[in-house]
Order: structure tokens, then C-alpha cells, then sequence
């Protein structure tokens, strides 16, 4: 690595926008519409580099997802504006000098950027402060922190008030302008699905490797490395940080130090972001042994069922509060029969009790992120007209809610886990009321976790499970792979 | 991925620090002895998470490296103070609540953290600000935009008065703190120079990979996700973005969508970071159909011979400075011969006449930086008392020119490049003086570049390569290599 390299790192890999220019034009068209009333001007800020050690050594290059949306360059240090008064569309960004090309060859110019997506005025980046000057400005929630030192120098706010105000709203973000994002973003064209379609299948992919890797003694980094190079490979990289572990029932567990050891329960969440940013998402757990114990495969039985029942359910029109709320009426069901709870179903479901067991959503949005625009505010994102968020455990937890529409693509993960802090603590607390059987849970305590997880297109008939092949999650499928892979 | 996850995704592996606490503690000491006589509070930073996307879709987590080597806690937000007149040390961070142990497991205290780099006093995060009021602060440059707006917050700077000046010096970073930690940082001790050890060795399995993978019509980033994959399944990944590319020429290419094209030649400069954030950093240049072309072995053997005169000369008490010159002198030598400069040797080495062929650096310092200490100041790391940084392209971007000391880790880059938007500049400025046979350079506008880079440890005795095996460097060696691997 020389100097001069270091020097140009800072300008990323030139790709001209996705689509063609019409996609990007519509898209602006149809958000103007949308702010149709609001005065002022709309800020679109795109990335900068994100130094990981010094600041010319930075981490991979990442454009900013709304940008990405409606503008579509894949490129740093670009900002757009667009007046709502007038329509006008400007994009800011500067212009590689002569000494930057013969470092970096030839480069295309902002102009050329910004007629691939149909923007018809350019000027420099240091012009966006004069254009903001005096006006009314409609911005987005940042998320990068360079992001919010550049919006609270132009806009004269603290840092703080730059960001999106979590579940509760979008403080001093444009509420008109975060909501028309989000109802754009949340249906997904046939673009987009096609999209995520080819991201899911290098997902399937990276968890096919993966499996293949589970033997015991393997170290777990290195089945990570397997799995994040081929997301390397064939796409940007991984999604989110992968989560690969024995101990499903800690969530956090980015730890991946430990020998695979046999007769445990691998929790495998990942998945692979595309080169055009699309994301998918995929969760199984495998027994590390190739076989399940019958306690594993009871309960793997129960969350497979609860993903099934989840899928038959996803259709227009109904809300995915409810398909949430069923899931955990048949996984509190199922721990009924196997006497880890007692007692009246619903009753069960109304105080949340199943949150004992799987105290997450049934899933999320997912999009151009993973966890689609939690930037621009959970509960504005995930909670339509006259819903609100429960304070339950689990059901609380819960990040889309919304009535289905076609277009929605949404992840299906139940999942239940046995976590000892927190057994304790409702035992502590009774905040059970009775239903849970504390003195068998203790057979639970080593057990681990389990999550099965598939990315799912609403569709005007029901629902489509997303990539071309599902991976195998059935628990008889899951046993005749590992034993014929195994050597 | 579900939502809890996220909301712990915040929180990195817990790794406890990497030496025994003897080595940070006489350190601090150290660092103590060298800051006497100044007044006032010593300030270290760790880093917070960097998002990617949305906030709590981060990048992999990476600490602060002067961090690491005084409190090698590889935590997300940790701070501390030395007190430089009374010697008080303090860790700021905040415990786990007992929320946060639900979701995550059983987490060490901050406490137990402190003590296992040997901290007497911890205190919360939020506490640093008192701590520093009405005191001197000597803190470091900061690197991340994050510290940027809380050293802005905490001090009342602007957040562009808290980064390095670059070059030039520490702008309002303290120099005399600067200048203590690049003196000690500069010197590997025997524990580091095994981890660098270590992370060469990763490094030369990776460039393994790479080589064997070179097949005319395989996608260049196929090749760069099966090298990341090694450096993520056995270190922390990779110590910076890979560089690997048909067009050596473009020294920023990190664009590898191409397929690998026959008879070209392939500049593959790339390292790997062990899970204990020590850097390695080779590059190798590979005929892609496996054996040189008459002209490319001309070049290439010259490069290899200032590589090799390069690593010859290296042992305390020359300047690295001296080292550059004297490859410079060899290359023109060379290029003489082949017709592609003309004139006298010293005349030309004066002029800068190398600058146009290689227009970098020989090398820079590495260790748990690839660019050690790049966040200090370039100027303050790479060149010592009475030595100042020429203006030439070329020598100008030298990062390291000292006179070189028992425990320096540097690299040995030497580069040719054909750089045609360069080299018509020079010809239209008259730059060269006459001595560039630019007729004949025209025959090379589509050769590329050549950069052949080890990573050397100063001795007493001289040198040494680090790495238990040099990779493959030799021209007749790389073909023999090569024909061999290939099927």
C-alpha cells in the first residue's frame, strides 16, 4: 500500500447509477407530488468515507440508502436538493481535477452522474450552503455521524437534533418528508424485487456453505470467513454483521472464537447485501452433530411450524400485529403440550407470554437495508394509521405491524430461545402469573435458541417466499443434508 | 436479524486485552516519564461504533489504536485520563444493566476490564466531562467523526480543530503528546513484532489464494472475496480495502468487476489485520497468463532489483530517505538502459526524474496501523529532526524517510508505472529537462504497473522480512510457480 493510494482511497469505485434514468426521475416526480403543499426545499445528503483507523484508511465504501433511492450515484461526497416550490432539482458534488485523474485514470464528470439519473443542474459541493440559505429545509434523519456535523453546520442545529428520534418520531427531520419516503419505499417494484430476489439467492449461497462447514472442532470464524467471502465474492458483503452461535440464546453474540462442539444448536443469521444494495436476511439453526436430540426437535418443530403458519397467513389486508399475535398463540400451544406453560391460550397470548419465549418481532422491512429505512424511525416506519406499539415483551419488539400491501417485503422469524437471566427475572418478578413451569424450564437452561427465518414478498394473491430456492428447514431435511454432507 | 439483536449489535465482542497488563502498564509509565514536566491531563478516546447504514447497522467494530496500545480494551466507548501531575489513571465507560445482561449474557465489568490492563480508577462514561473541566487536555488528533464531535463537545474546539493538520503538524492536538506516542509506537517491542509476524503469515496464505486464482476469465472480485474470506476466518479482516487490478497504472483501482484478461499483468496489493489488529501489507504483480512478456520481464526485473537493493540496504543508522534515493538511482540505471530516459545519472536522481515512473513513497511505518500512526500526523511520524519533506513527485510522497532504529517495521514498495495522463503532462510542462525519451514511452501507455512490496524489521544486525516465508518474488520463480499451480 503506497501513498498515493492512500490519497485516492478517498474516491470509491465509480458505479453509474442501477437502473436507467426514467426509475429515478419517476421516483422524484412521485415524491414532489407527495410533498405537494410543503414549501421550502428537500435535502437528500449522500455518504462520505467512514475512516476505520485513520481517515484515508477507511471501511468499505457505503452510499447512503435514501440517496441511493431517489438519486441513485454510487458515489461519495454527493448532496442533492429539490425545491418544492419550483420542481427544480440540483445535484452538489465536485469535480475530480487533473491531478486526481492521473491518479485515478479517467473519471466521469458530476455532469455525466447526474444525467444518468436525470438531474439537469450541477454545482459544487460547498454551493449547498448558500442554496439552503433562507429556505425552509425538508430533511431526512442522518445516521452517519459526519452527517450530522455537515447538517448541523448547515442548518445551525446541535448534533443531537440531527437524528432520527428513535421509535418516537423524527424531532427536527421533516415529518412530511421522512412519511412520503417511507410510503414509497415500503412497496417494492418489480426492480427492486428482482433485486432482492438475486440477493436472496447468494444468501441461499453463503448458508449453504455454511452449513456445509458445521463440524465439530471447526473454529467458528472460520466458517464465518467461508460464508462473508462469498458474500464478497458475488456481492457488496454481508448485510449485517453475521451471527453465527451455540449460544442462540444470547442475541448479541458476535463472538466467534469457540471450537463447533457436538450435540449443540448453531443459530446461522446473515445475509448478503448485492452490489446494487439490496438486501436479504436468512436465519436456521442446525444441530451441530447433523442430528437432533428429541428435546432440540421438539421445540425446532414449534418454530418451524410457527414460520410455516406465518407464511400461510402473509396476504393483503391482513395486519402483521395479527400474524405475530397467532404465532405466538401456536408456539405457546405447542409449549402447552410439552408442559413449559399451563393454563388458558388466549389469556396467554393477551399478557404476552409467549415474550418469555420469544421476546423479539415476528420481523421486519427489508430492503436497501436490512432493517428497511431504521433511519428514518421505527415506529413511523413499522406502525401504520391508528396502530401502536405494545410495551410487551416481545410483541413490543415487534418492528412491522403495518396492514400487508403487495409490494411489502418482509422477514418471517420466529423463534424461541431459553435465557436464564430472564426466566430468573420473571420468576423474581412473577410476572407470569402462573402460566410458566419454572422447575421444568430448568431442563432449558443449556438448550440454547432457535430461529428460522425466510424473506417474504406480500403479492396481490398471498405471498411469495423470496429467491429460487428455500433452504432446507424442514427438520427431516435438515438431518438427511447434514448426513449426506458429512463425510 | 430480528430487533433485539439490532439493539445489542451496539455492543462488540468482549475481548480482553491482548498482552498481559505488565505491558500497558509500563507503557503508561513510560509515556508518563516521557510527557514530564507538562501540566495538566492526557486524554485517550476509544472509538464508538461506526454505522453503516442506519445506526445500529454498523461496521464491523475496530478500536482506536493508540487506545489499544496504552488500554488495549477492545471495547465500543471507553475513555481515560492521565493525569500528568500526580500520575492518577482513570477508565470511563459505563457497566451492563441488568437489561443488557438479558440480551447478552454474562458481560465483565468495566472494573474487571480496568484491572486487566491495570487501571486503578474507573468512572462512568459520562463523568469524562467533569473530569476535564478547568484542566490542560493533551489529547491526540482525532480520526473518527464521532470523536471529532465529542472532543468538539468536550473541549468547545470546533470539530475541524480536533483532527491532524495533515503533513504539517497537530493543529490543536498536543504535540508534545504526539510526539511521546509516535516515539514509543515507532519501535516495536518483541510481543509486537511476533504479532506482525503472525499477521504477515495470514498475509502470505492470503496472496496464495490470490495467485491461484488468477485465471484469464475469472471476475476480479471472485478473487477478492476468496482472499477477504481467508483474512475474515482467520484474522479480523483485512488491514485495508484490496487493491487488485489489471491497470496498476490507477493506483485508486478498487473497482474489480473485470475479468481477468490474458497477458496482462495483475497488481494485487493487499494485507491482512489479526484478530489482534497488527497489519501485514504485500503486493505482487503476476503475469495473468503465467509467464512475462520480453517487455514486461524488463520492467518487472527492475523492480524486483530495487526491491531486493532496497531490503540490502536497510539497517540502523541509514535514513529511509537514502534508501528511496539510491532505488530511485537504480531504476533510472535501468530504464537508461531500456532506452526510456537518457542522461546523467546524479543530474536525473536530483531532478526527480524517478518521480515519473514511481511516483510514491519506498514505504511507510506499519504495525497496528498498515499506515502506522497515519492519525498523527504524517510529517511528525515519518521524518525526524532536521530532515524536511521535499516538494519532488515521488520523494514528496515518501511517509517514512528516519533514520532508521532497532525495531522500526516499514515497508519495501518499490513501483513502475506508465501513467499516460501523467507522463503527457510532463511532456507539454518540458518537467523531465530533456532526459525522457518520450517516442519510445509511447510503446508502454498500455503496459500498466508494477509494485513489488515486503514487510521488513529493522535489526540490529540489518534486516529482516517479516513473515516465516517471503512470498514468491523472483521473475523466473513467480513463472515456474505459477505454470505449476495453473491446470
Amino acid at each position: 500500500m503506497d501513498r498515493k493510494i492512500r490519497d485516492t482511497r478517498k474516491i470509491a469505485i465509480f458505479v453509474f447509477a442501477m437502473f436507467e434514468k426514467q426509475v429515478y426521475i419517476a421516483r422524484r416526480q412521485e415524491l414532489l407530488k407527495r410533498m405537494e403543499g410543503q414549501r421550502g426545499i428537500a435535502l437528500f445528503l449522500g455518504n462520505v468515507e467512514s475512516p476505520a483507523q485513520y481517515g484515508d484508511n477507511c471501511y468499505k465504501w457505503r452510499q447512503d440508502s435514501n440517496w441511493l433511492y431517489f438519486f441513485g450515484i454510487d458515489e461519495p461526497r454527493f448532496a442533492a436538493t429539490i425545491d418544492l416550490e419550483t420542481g427544480q432539482e440540483t445535484v452538489y458534488a465536485d469535480d475530480f481535477s487533473l491531478d486526481d485523474i492521473i491518479w485515478m485514470g479517467p473519471m466521469p464528470s458530476v455532469r455525466s452522474l447526474a444525467d444518468s439519473v436525470g438531474v439537469a443542474n450541477t454545482a459544487p459541493y460547498d454551493a449547498l450552503a448558500a442554496a439552503l440559505k433562507g429556505r425552509q429545509v425538508h430533511f431526512l434523519p442522518a445516521s452517519r455521524h459526519y452527517n450530522q456535523l455537515l447538517l448541523s453546520k448547515l442548518l445551525g442545529l446541535r448534533p443531537e437534533e440531527t437524528v432520527s428520534a428513535g421509535k418516537a418520531g423524527c424531532a427536527k427531520a421533516s415529518e412530511p418528508l421522512v412519511r412520503a419516503v417511507i410510503e414509497m419505499r415500503l412497496i417494492k417494484d418489480e426492480r427492486e424485487i428482482a433485486s432482492i430476489d438475486a440477493a436472496c439467492n447468494l444468501g441461499f449461497e453463503m448458508h449453504t456453505i455454511a452449513r456445509r462447514g458445521i463440524r465439530p472442532g471447526r473454529i467458528e470464524q472460520e466458517i464465518v470467513g467461508d460464508m462473508e467471502g462469498l458474500a464478497l465474492a458475488k456481492g457488496w458483503g454481508v448485510s449485517f454483521a453475521t451471527i453465527l452461535t451455540q449460544h442462540g440464546e444470547i442475541f448479541h453474540c458476535h463472538s466467534h472464537e469457540m471450537p463447533v462442539e457436538p450435540g449443540k444448536l448453531m443459530v446461522i443469521d446473515a445475509g448478503v447485501e448485492a452490489n446494487d444494495h439490496y438486501a436479504s436476511d436468512f436465519t436456521r439453526t442446525y444441530p451441530t452433530s447433523g442430528r437432533f436430540t428429541q428435546k432440540q426437535r421438539d421445540i425446532y418443530q414449534t418454530v418451524y411450524e410457527c414460520n410455516e403458519l406465518a407464511f400461510s397467513m402473509i396476504r393483503p389486508g391482513i395486519a402483521y400485529r395479527d400474524v405475530h399475535l397467532a404465532v405466538a398463540e401456536h408456539m405457546l400451544d405447542n409449549l402447552r403440550q410439552l408442559d413449559l406453560v399451563r393454563g388458558d391460550l388466549a389469556g396467554m397470548v393477551e399478557d404476552g407470554i409467549a415474550g418469555l419465549f420469544m421476546p423479539h418481532g415476528l420481523g421486519h422491512n427489508m430492503g436497501l437495508d436490512v432493517h428497511d429505512m431504521e433511519d428514518l424511525g421505527e415506529n413511523l416506519v413499522g406502525y401504520g394509521e391508528g396502530q401502536t406499539r405494545s410495551p410487551q415483551l416481545g410483541l413490543g419488539s415487534l418492528r412491522m405491524a403495518r396492514v400487508l400491501q403487495p409490494g411489502h417485503v418482509i422477514t418471517d422469524e420466529p423463534g424461541i430461545y431459553f435465557i436464564p437471566a430472564l426466566i430468573e427475572q420473571w420468576k423474581k418478578d412473577g410476572a407470569d402469573g402462573g402460566r410458566v413451569n419454572y422447575a421444568k424450564l430448568k431442563d432449558y437452561f443449556d438448550f440454547g435458541g432457535i430461529r428460522l427465518e425466510d424473506d417474504v414478498l406480500v403479492t396481490e394473491g398471498g405471498a411469495r417466499r423470496l429467491g429460487a430456492k428455500r433452504l432446507p428447514i424442514a427438520p427431516d431435511e435438515i438431518e438427511t443434508i447434514m448426513q449426506n454432507e458429512q463425510i
